[in-house]
C-alpha cells in the first residue's frame, strides 16, 4: 500500500482509491468492487453505472479500446476483449497424456480490459461460491454463470498481451523505445548553425519518420536539465555541436559525454529516455559541411533504428 | 529453396536435406514425412523409428527437451512439449458473445518439438482427410485420431514459445544478448599490462557472474578478425588500452572507435555479437591504476548490463 501511495503522490493522481487486495485474483476484484458500492464506510465513492477491470500486467491499453468495451458493456451487461490463439489447446488426461486437442480457430484466448454494468458484475460476485473465488480466473464467466450475462467479445490489440515471463519485459522495453523514437530533439549550444541544424533535421525525419522534432539551444547540461525537467515527456536528445577548430582534446569530448550519462541517469527518474550522441562537425568549406551533416545524419539514424536507445551517451566525429 | 539452399552452404551443414513445403502445415510435415519413407526419387534416406517435428518459429529448443520428447515418444508412440496456459480460453458464439468459457487449470497449450514413432505419424497422415490436411494445426490429434496413439505431453520450458509478434522479436533479441553476455573477451595491445587485464577481468566475472572469459593480445582491428572469424561463436568484447601519457588526440580515438564499429558490422555476418568498449588508463601510479581498473570494471558490467549491447562502440577514458 505504501508503494502504491507514493507512485499516485508522485505523479500526482488525483483520481485514485486503493483498496486492500485479497488472497486471490477474484477476491481483490471483489474488494475494489465492495468500495464502489459503499461497503468501505472509510471510502466515499459514488457507484458507477460501468465499471472496467484491467490487469496492471498488460500495460498497453488503449483508450480506443476501453472506449469499446465500455459500449459494449452498456449496451450487453458485459463486455471483454479477446485475441486469437497462438498456440493449440489440448486436454491432458490424469496420466499426462492427451485427451482431446481443441480446434484452434474456434476458440480464443480472453484478454483484459473487460467491463461490466456495475450491478451485474457486483450481484454476481455477492453469490458466486468459495470455489469460483479461489479457483476461477474468469470475470466473464461469472457473469455469465450467476448474472446470465453474455458478454459481448470485442476483438483487442496483440499490445494487450500478459506481461508474464521474463522476456516480456524486453518486448514491453521494445514498445516503449518504438514510440520514444518517434519523437526526437536536436540540441546545438550555438544560435549560428541555425541552418545546419534544421538541414539535419530534415535530413532525420526522412529517415526516421519522426512524429515530432524540435531544437533547443543550450550550452550545457544544466541548462538542458532546466528545460526538460519541466515537463515530462520522453524523448530521443541528439546534442550536435558545430566547432570551427579541429583542436579538441579527447578529455573534451569524454568530459561533455560523461555529463550527458550524468544528465541520462537523472531524468530516467522523471520517465525521460535519454539518446545522447555527440557529433562534432568541424568542417570550415560549406560544400563539405552539408557532405557531412548528411553523413552524420545517417550515423544517428542507424544508432537510433538499431535500438540502442536509452541511457547511453555516444561520440561522434564526422 | 535457394535461400535455404544458401543458408545451408553458408554454415556448412552436412546433414540436411530440403523438400518442398505444401500449402497448409500439414502438407508441409507430410511432404517431409514422404520424403524420409523414400517417396522421393531423387532423395535417398533411411527411414528413421522416431522423427521430430518443430517449429522455426521456436528458435530456443534444448537438447534435453528433444531427448526427452524423444524418450517418450518411444514408449508412448507419440509425445509433445506443453506449457501452461497464460490466458483462459472462451468459445465464442456466432454472434460474437460468449458461450463458454474452459477452466484454465485443466488445459494446457500445445507447442513443440513434437515426436513420433515414425510408422504412427506416417500412417495418421496417409490415412488422414482433406478438412485435416487444410484447417488442423496438431500433429498430436492426428496421431490420436487416425493412430489411436495416445500422446505422451512433457513439460516444456518458457523459451518455447512461438515468434509470433513484433514484439517477440526483441523479446528472442533480449534472450540471445542475455547469453551472449555470459561471455567475455577482452582485448589488449600490450603484452606488458598482463598484471592489470588479469584484475580487470577477475573484477567483470565478480560483477557480471560470466560463465567464459578470455583474453586476446591483438595490435589492431585487422588482427582481431583474423582470430575471431576462424570459429565461429558469440563474445562481448571489450577493448583495453593502457597508456603511458595523456596526450591522446580526439581524432585517435575516434579512428579506433570506428574501426571498431567495422568490425562489428563484419562480424555480425558471421553471427557473432561484438561490444566494443576503448577504455583508457592512463595512470602511472600502480595504486591510482588498481583503483582506476575497479571504476573501469564496474562501468563496463553496467553498460552490459544495461542490454546496450550489439554493434556499437564506445569510447571510455578512466
Amino acid at each position: 500500500m505504501d508503494t502504491m501511495m507514493a507512485i499516485i503522490q508522485r505523479y500526482q493522481h488525483q483520481r485514485v482509491t486503493l483498496v486492500e487486495a485479497g488472497a486471490t485474483r477474484h477476491q481483490s476484484i471483489f474488494n475494489g468492487l465492495k468500495a464502489l458500492a459503499g461497503d468501505h464506510t472509510d471510502i466515499k465513492l459514488s457507484t458507477p453505472t460501468v465499471v472496467i477491470i484491467h490487469d496492471a500486467v498488460r500495460p498497453f491499453v488503449e483508450e480506443e479500446v476501453l472506449m469499446r468495451v465500455v459500449t459494449a458493456a452498456k449496451d450487453y451487461g458485459a463486455a471483454g476483449a479477446i485475441r486469437p490463439l497462438v498456440s493449440t489447446v489440448i486436454t491432458p488426461s490424469a496420466d499426462g497424456c492427451l485427451d482431446q486437442s481443441l480446434e484452434r480457430a474456434k476458440h480464443r484466448a480472453s484478454e483484459m480490459p473487460q467491463a461490466f454494468l456495475f450491478d451485474v458484475i457486483y450481484r454476481a460476485y455477492c453469490q458466486c461460491s468459495d470455489h469460483d473465488m479461489e479457483f476461477g480466473t474468469e470475470c466473464l464467466h461469472l457473469a455469465l454463470k450467476y448474472g446470465q450475462t453474455k458478454a459481448k467479445l470485442v476483438e483487442g490489440s496483440p499490445d494487450l498481451w500478459k506481461v508474464t515471463y521474463r522476456r516480456d519485459l524486453y518486448a514491453m522495453e521494445s514498445i516503449i523505445k518504438d514510440k520514444i523514437s518517434q519523437q526526437i530533439c536536436v540540441v546545438t549550444d550555438t544560435k549560428k548553425d541555425a541552418v545546419c541544424i534544421s538541414f539535419l533535421q530534415e535530413l532525420l525525419k526522412k529517415q526516421l519518420e519522426v512524429q515530432g522534432s524540435s531544437v533547443t539551444m543550450c550550452p550545457n547540461a544544466q541548462d538542458l536539465q532546466k528545460i526538460f525537467l519541466g515537463d515530462c515527456y520522453n524523448f530521443v536528445c541528439i546534442n550536435v555541436h558545430f566547432l570551427d577548430s579541429q583542436n579538441i582534446s579527447l578529455s573534451d569530448g569524454m568530459k561533455e559525454l560523461m555529463e550527458m550519462k550524468d544528465f541520462a541517469k537523472e531524468v530516467q527518474k522523471r520517465n525521460v529516455f535519454l539518446y545522447g550522441v555527440l557529433i562534432y562537425f568541424t568542417q570550415d568549406d560549406p560544400q563539405q559541411l552539408q557532405e557531412d551533416i548528411g553523413q552524420g545524419a545517417t550515423i544517428i539514424a542507424a544508432l537510433i533504428k538499431d535500438r540502442n536507445a536509452g541511457l547511453t551517451g555516444q561520440l561522434l566525429r564526422v
